[in-house]
C-alpha cells in the first residue's frame, strides 16, 4: 500500500471512530502545523480530538500499525517547532481533555487531563488555598508544559515542571497505557519514568493524565519594580540575592529595550531603564524581611528607584505585563516574527553572559529586547525580525548561535525552558555530545517504528547509538 | 570458554592492570557481598578499586566483553541487597574515588567523585557557608546515595537526591563515558538522563562524577523535641504543619519503642512517649516564627512537653542519636538482624497508615520500633529479628507485606528511599505494573548483555517487555 493510500485509509478509519472529532479542514490543519515561532509551518494530514486515554490509545495503535506519524498538540504555543508535522500524519489535539479528575487539597496535589489550561487550573483551585506556580509566558496547556519541561517566572522558588509533576499516565507507541510515579512525595521504586517523560516532547509517549504538586497560596505577597543605572548593576543584584539565599519567589530582568516594549504594550508608564520585577511570598514578617534585605542590596548596587506594591490588582497588572512580554516585543514592529533565544548559565557567569550578549547586540539591525528569569540564570533575547528579510533571519541566527556558544562555554545550556523541537537539534548534539546517543537508544526502545513526533529532538529520523 | 575459565582469565587481566587494587581475598570479598540488611550475602569473585573514570571504563569493557557481572559498591550500607553479587562477578568498589573535583561556592554547586562520604563532604564545605543536606541514616558514599535515590531527614525542606543532583558522568555498559545534565539550574535540552540514572541502582551505568546542588547554611537554626500522649496526636501535628506550609527543615517521628531504643543507645534520657524531633532553618525572625507556630499546633494536639534548643552541640547530639536509630534498634537485642520497611504515603493518609500499622504490630513477637521522615509521609518499621528464628523472619515478612499492601492501597509506594535491590522486586511489579516493562526496555537498550548489577530491580534476569 503506498503512502497516500495508507493515510487515506487511516483518515477513513479515524472518521468512522471519531466523527466530528476528526477533521481534514485545511484551516484547522494549518493552525495545527505551527507554534508561535518563526519555524515554517508543516501541516498534518488530519487532526483528531480525543477525550479519553482510550481514545488516545486507539489513535496511537492505528498510527503504529500503519507507520504514520502522530504529533501531540496542546495550545500551539511552542517556540521550537515541537508541533510541526514535518512528516505529515495525525495531529492529536488534546485541548478537549480538560477534566480535573481530582483535587486532593490536603495532600496538595491534583490529577488532571493534559488539555487543562494553566490559568483555568488556578481559577479552579482558588477556593482550596492552593495554586500551581509554573507560568510560562503563553496561554498554554499543562500537557504541553509537561512535554517541554516548561518553567517561567516562579521557578526560582518553586522549581520547574521537573519538580512539580508527581506522576503521569502515558500511552506508549504500541498503544499500551502505563502509569508512572504516584501521589507519594518521594519514592525510590525503580527508574524515574516520570522525569523521563517530562521534557520528552511527545517523542516517547502521549501524556493523558498528570498528577501535579500544588503549593499553598502564600499568606502574604508583595512585589517591587526596581530600575538600575546599568544592566550590570541589575544582574549583580540578582547574583547577590541568589547567593545570599533569599527565598525570593520571582526575580525577572528586563533590559531597556524590553521594558520600553512592555511599558507601551501594557500602558504601564515605566522608566526606560534596566529593571527588575520582584515578588516575595511568605508570612507578613518574612515578606517584609526579604523585601528590606533586597532593597538594601539593590541600593548598594546603585538602584535608582525601588517601588513597592502589596496591592493585588497592581501586582496582577505588573505580572500580566511581564507575561505578555513576547507579544509586546512582536508589537514593536508590524508584520514581524520572533526568534527567541533561551540560554541558561550558572549564576556566577550571568553578568558576563549578559554583558557580552549586549555588546554583541549593539549593531543588531532589528529590535532585540533581552529579558529573563535571571534567578535561574535563564534569559531570552527576542529578535523581532522583518518577515520579508532573509538577511535579518540570517543575522538573528548568527547572533543566536554566538549566544549559545557563549553559554555552553560557561557551563550552561542552549535551552532553559523552550525545549529542542526542530530548532535546537544540532545544538543538543553540541551541548550533550554522546549523551544524545543514549537518548536515541531510549527513543528506539520505546518507539521502534519512530511514529511518535518524528523529526523532533534528534537530527536523524532513525536515531542510532 | 567455560564460566570458571572466563572469570579466572578476567581476574588475571584485572590483576595485571590494577595490581594491589584488585583482590580475591575472601574477607574482602565477603564484606563486598552484603549490605547492612538481612538479605543473605553473595560474594563477588573479585573486588577492584578504581581511581578514575578511565579505570571504571576499562573494567566495564572487560566485563562486557566476557559477559561477567559488575556490581558497583560504595560503603556497603544498602538495605535491599543492592550490592550482593548474586551471579558472582566483579565488585567495583568506588570508595577510593574521593576527590572533590570542584567547589563552585558562588554557584552553590560542587563536582565530586562518587566515593566521597556524606559527612566528609560537609566537613570540606564548612568554610564556604554551604552544605549538602541529604542525610540517610548511615555513613554512606554520595555515589551510593545517587544510585539509590536516597533522602533522609532534611528531604521535607531540601528534596531528595532526585532534586539535588545537577549532572553526572556515567560509564555505560559498553565502556563509553557520557555526561548528563550540567551546572545550569534548569534545562529543557532533551531527555532527563540525570534523573534516569539517579535511583537506577547500578543497573544502567556506573556513576563516576557527580555535580551536586548545595544550599546555604541557614543563618539561624533551632531544634525541638516534642512528646505526645499518643502517636495519633503526633502524626496529626505533622499533617497540620505540612498542610499549613510551614517551611520546616526536619520533622521526624519516633514511636515509644523507637524513642526508648534511641534514648538508651545514645544516653539521652528522653521521655518514653511518641515524639517528634523538629528543626527550623531560616533567618532568626523566621525560625522564631516557625517555632512559635508549631508549638501552638502541637499544644492544640495535646503535646505534653515542647523542649527547645538553639545550641549547636545539643542539636548535634540529638540528630546524631536520630541518625543512629537503626543501630539503636539492633542493639535492643543481641545477635539480631533488622528487616527495615520503607513505605511512603500521601500525607493525608499518614495517620491512618501509621495507626493501622501499629495495630498490626500489637502482637508482634519481636521488637518493632517505628520511626520516620513523616513530613514526606515516609516511615519505617524495623523488625529486630532473632537471627536463628525462621518463624520471626516469616512473621516480619508477613507484617511487612501487609504494610506495603496498605500503603499501595492509600496511593503510596513500597519504598520511599531504600530502593528495590533484591528485596522489593516483586513489590515493584505490584506497585508499578506495566511501567516495569518500560523500565525493562530501557535496561535492555542500555545494557543488552545484562552485565550491570544483574538480578536487581527486575524479577527476571533478562527483562522483556
Amino acid at each position: 500500500m503506498d503512502d497516500v493510500r495508507a493515510i487515506d485509509d487511516l483518515i477513513a478509519r479515524l472518521q468512522t471512530q471519531f466523527g466530528d472529532r476528526c477533521t481534514v479542514n485545511s484551516d484547522i490543519r494549518e493552525r495545527h502545523g505551527r507554534g508561535e515561532s518563526w519555524h515554517p509551518a508543516a501541516m498534518p494530514d488530519v487532526v483528531v480530538f480525543p477525550h479519553t486515554t482510550e481514545d488516545v490509545s486507539a489513535v496511537v495503535r492505528m498510527c503504529t500499525d500503519t507507520n504514520i506519524p502522530i504529533i501531540p498538540f496542546g495550545a500551539g504555543t511552542s517556540l521550537e517547532g515541537q508541533v510541526q508535522a514535518v512528516h505529515g500524519g495525525v495531529s492529536l489535539d488534546l485541548s478537549q481533555m480538560t477534566k480535573l479528575i481530582a483535587i486532593n487539597a490536603s495532600d496538595m496535589d491534583c490529577v488532571i487531563q493534559p488539555g487543562v489550561m494553566r490559568a483555568d487550573l488556578n481559577a479552579q483551585l482558588r477556593d482550596t488555598g492552593l495554586f500551581f506556580p509554573i507560568d510560562p509566558g503563553a496561554e498554554c496547556t499543562i500537557g504541553g508544559m509537561v512535554a517541554t519541561r516548561a518553567s517561567g517566572t516562579n521557578a526560582v522558588r518553586y522549581g520547574t515542571m521537573r519538580e512539580n509533576v508527581l506522576g503521569l499516565t502515558v500511552v506508549l507507541a504500541n498503544g499500551s497505557v502505563v502509569k508512572t510515579g504516584g501521589r507519594a512525595r518521594k519514592s525510590a521504586a525503580g527508574y524515574d519514568l516520570t522525569r523521563l517523560f517530562v521534557g520528552s516532547e511527545g517523542t516517547l509517549g502521549i501524556i493523558t493524565e498528570i498528577t501535579l504538586r500544588l503549593h499553598g497560596i502564600p499568606e502574604a505577597t508583595a512585589a517591587a519594580v526596581v530600575a538600575f543605572p546599568s544592566i550590570n548593576a541589575a544582574v549583580e543584584t540578582v547574583m547577590d540575592v541568589i547567593q545570599l539565599g533569599v527565598p525570593i519567589a520571582r526575580i525577572e530582568l528586563m533590559d531597556e529595550v524590553s521594558i520600553d516594549a512592555v511599558s507601551r504594550y501594557s500602558n504601564l508608564n515605566l522608566a526606560v531603564a534596566p529593571t527588575l520585577f520582584l515578588e516575595f511570598h511568605g508570612s507578613p514578617t518574612s515578606v517584609k524581611e526579604q523585601a528590606e534585605n533586597i532593597e538594601a542590596i539593590a541600593m548598594d548596587r546603585g538602584s535608582a528607584s525601588f517601588s513597592w506594591s502589596d496591592k493585588t490588582e497592581e501586582r496582577s497588572k505588573l505580572w500580566q505585563a511581564r507575561h505578555n512580554a513576547y507579544y509586546a516585543g512582536l508589537a514593536l514592529r508590524p508584520n514581524s516574527i520572533g526568534l527567541v533565544t533561551d540560554v541558561c548559565v550558572p549564576i556566577s557567569r550571568l553578568a558576563d553572559c549578559i554583558t557580552e550578549t549586549k555588546e554583541d547586540l549593539a549593531d543588531c539591525p532589528m529590535p532585540a529586547p533581552l529579558l529573563g528569569h535571571v534567578g535561574d540564570g535563564n534569559f531570552h533575547v527576542c529578535f523581532i525580525m522583518d518577515k520579508e528579510s532573509p538577511e535579518q533571519v540570517a543575522e538573528a541566527e548568527r547572533l543566536h548561535s554566538r549566544m549559545v556558544e557563549r553559554a555552553l562555554a560557561m557551563g550552561g545550556t542552549c535551552t532553559g525552558e523552550h525545549g529542542i523541537g526542530l530548532g535546537k537539534r544540532e545544538l543538543l548534539v553540541e551541548e550533550a555530545g554522546d549523551a544524545v546517543a543514549v537518548m536515541g537508544l531510549i527513543k528506539k526502545a520505546l518507539d521502534p517504528k519512530n511514529v511518535l513526533n518524528p523529526g523532533k529532538i534528534f537530527t536523524t529520523d532513525t536515531p542510532e547509538s
